[in-house]
C-alpha cells in the first residue's frame, strides 16, 4: 500500500465538497488549513461541524481568510464553484510552489485547462495537476456545518499522462481517512462518465425546474429524454477520444431509479437563485463534442435552454 | 370571382378566433349563428364586440348553449382549442349533414384526422374538411370581448385532394368580409409551413417560461436553437412529402426581428395556467416525423419538456 501524503493541504474552496473532504483529512492526521470567505468567523470561533449519515463529527482547523494568508501548500484541494474560476489566479498565485500537487475535485469539463493556464503563468507546471470525480451528497446548511446525506467516494487520475506514485499516495491518503478512492488511468475517462449522469438530470432539473430525477423517471417522454441525453454524451465522449462502455447508460439509468426524489446540486442552485456551473457541465462538453465532429442536437439545446435561465436570474 | 357562401354557418369554438371571424362574417351579411359556453349570457345580453386595430364593431348574434339548439349547419367553422378536440363528436353529432362543409382554423396537425372519424361515425364523409392556418393576433379579454391586435388572414385548403369550386367560395365568403384568404393546393402544406414558427417560439417560449420572441433572438444560443428546430421541421415536412422553400427559416427569423416582444399564444395559455396544445403543435408534428424516418431530436426534447411542464399545472 502506498504511503499516505505527508505535506501541507491547503483547501480551496472550503465548502460542501471541499469543506468535507478537508475536514475527513484532518480528522484522520493530515496538516489541513482551510481558505475560508462567508465562513470564516463560524469555523474560527466554532470549527467545522460535519453532520454525516456516517456519524457527525467536529474539527477545529486552522483557516485563513486570503489565499496570502494560508500561503503556500503541498497539496492544494480544489471545491470551488466553477463559476469562480476566474479567481483561480488570485487564489494559486500565493499559494502554490513548483512542487505542488493541485488537485481539483471540480465538477464538469475545462477545469484542469483553466488551473493550467494559471500554473504556467507562474513558472508552474500542468504536471502538477491532479483531477477528480466526487460522488458525495453533501449540503452547506449553515456558516461551518456541513450535512452529508449520501456517498462520498471519488475517482482521480493525473491531469497529463498516467497515474504514478503521487497519484497513489492521494489515493492511499483519502482511503486512510475513509474515504473510498480509486486511482484511474484516464482523466477524461472519468469525467466525461460523471458527465453521462450528469448532464441530463442536472441540465433537465432546471429545464423543468421542481422536478426531481423520479419525476423525469415517471415520465416516459421526459425519460426518453434524459436517455437520449446520455447517449449523447457517450458519443461525444467516444469522439473525444474516451470509450465508455455501450451499457452506461442503461445502467445508470437504473441506478437512477434506485436513488428516489433526488434533486442535483444544479437543480438547488437554480431554486436558490444561485448562479449555475452551467459551462462546465453544459457549456464545454458541448464545445468539445461540436470540436470534434460529434453532434449533439439535445445537449446544445439544454445548454441554450439552461444557458438563458441561468442569465436571466442575473440580469438587470 | 367565385360567389360567397350562402347556407347557415354555425360557429364551434367562438373564441379569440371563432369569435373573430364569426363576427367579421356576421358583419358582411352572412346567416352566422354560435355556439357558446362561457360567453353565452353576455353575448345573449350586449352582444360580441371587436375591438380591432382596423376599427372596432359589435354585432348582436343568435346565441346558442348547445350543439342541439345550434343544431344542422352548412358550414361549421372550428375554432376550438385543441386540447377540446374530445368534445367534437358531441359537438358535430347534432349540427352536420351530409353537405355540411367543416372548416377547421385550428392550431397544428391531427385536427382533420380527428375531425375525420367523427364525421364517419356520423355517415358523413371526411371529403367535406377544409382546413385553414389563421395569421391573427386577437385575444378574449373579457366575456363576448374580442382584442384584434394585428394581422387576420387566412389560408385554407381541401383536406381531400386539390381545391374545387367550393374552397374558392369560402375563400370568396372571407375575402368579402375583408379577410385576406388564399386558397392553397395543400393543406399539409399550408400546416407545415406555419409549424415552422410555431414550433421554435410556441416551444422556447414555454420552456423559457417569460422568454418573448425578442428574448430569444437577443440569446446567440437560443437563437441558433430556435433556428435548428425550424430546419428540423423544414426535413420533417420534406419527409412527410412536403416541400418547403430551403429559405423558409432565414426568412421567418428575419420576420420575427420585425415583430418585437411578441409572445406566443401558448406562452400566454402556460402564464395563465391554461393547458398547451401541446400535442397539435408538437406532439403530432414529433410523431409524423418519425413514422415518416426522420429524427427530430430537438422537436422531440422540445416535445417532452412542454408537455411535462404543462401536466405538472395540472397535476393533483
Amino acid at each position: 500500500m502506498a504511503k499516505t501524503f505527508q505535506g501541507r493541504i491547503g483547501v480551496i474552496g472550503a465548502g460542501a465538497l471541499g469543506g468535507f473532504y478537508g475536514a475527513r483529512l484532518l480528522r484522520a492526521g493530515c496538516d489541513v488549513h482551510f481558505l475560508m470567505r462567508s465562513d470564516y468567523d463560524a469555523v474560527q470561533r466554532s470549527g467545522l461541524k460535519v453532520l454525516s449519515y456516517q456519524g457527525d463529527f467536529e474539527v477545529h482547523p486552522a483557516v485563513y481568510a486570503t489565499a496570502s494568508d494560508l500561503g503556500k501548500c503541498d497539496m492544494l484541494l480544489i471545491g470551488l464553484k466553477t463559476i469562480h474560476n476566474g479567481d483561480l489566479a488570485a487564489l494559486l498565485g500565493p499559494t502554490v510552489h513548483q512542487g505542488t500537487i493541485v488537485l481539483t475535485l471540480q465538477n464538469g469539463l475545462g477545469n484542469e485547462e483553466q488551473i493550467a493556464a494559471v500554473l504556467e503563468q507562474k513558472r508552474c507546471s500542468r504536471e502538477q495537476i491532479v483531477g477528480g470525480v466526487a460522488f458525495l451528497c453533501s449540503n452547506r446548511t449553515a456558516p461551518g456545518v456541513i450535512n452529508h446525506t449520501d456517498h462520498g467516494w471519488i475517482r482521480i487520475a493525473e491531469f497529463c499522462g498516467a497515474a504514478r506514485e503521487r497519484t497513489r499516495q492521494i489515493g492511499a491518503t483519502f482511503e486512510a481517512a475513509g474515504i473510498s478512492c480509486e486511482v484511474h488511468y484516464s482523466l477524461s475517462h472519468i469525467r466525461w462518465e460523471k458527465l453521462v449522469w450528469n448532464v441530463p438530470f442536472n441540465g433537465l432539473g432546471v429545464a423543468c425546474e421542481g422536478t426531481s430525477t423520479a419525476d423525469i423517471l415517471a415520465d416516459e417522454h421526459l425519460k426518453a429524454c434524459a436517455r437520449a441525453l446520455m447517449e449523447e454524451v457517450v458519443a461525444a465522449a467516444h469522439c473525444d477520444g474516451v470509450g465508455l462502455p455501450s451499457n452506461a447508460p442503461e445502467r445508470m439509468m437504473k441506478n437512477t431509479e434506485s436513488m428516489g426524489e433526488y434533486r442535483t446540486s444544479m437543480q438547488i442552485d437554480y431554486e436558490n437563485r444561485h448562479p449555475l456551473e452551467v459551462e462546465a457541465i453544459l457549456g464545454e462538453p458541448v464545445r468539445r463534442a461540436l470540436r470534434a465532429g460529434c453532434a449533439v442536437p439535445r445537449m446544445q439545446m439544454l445548454y441554450a435552454l439552461v444557458r438563458h435561465l441561468d442569465q436571466r436570474n442575473f440580469a438587470a
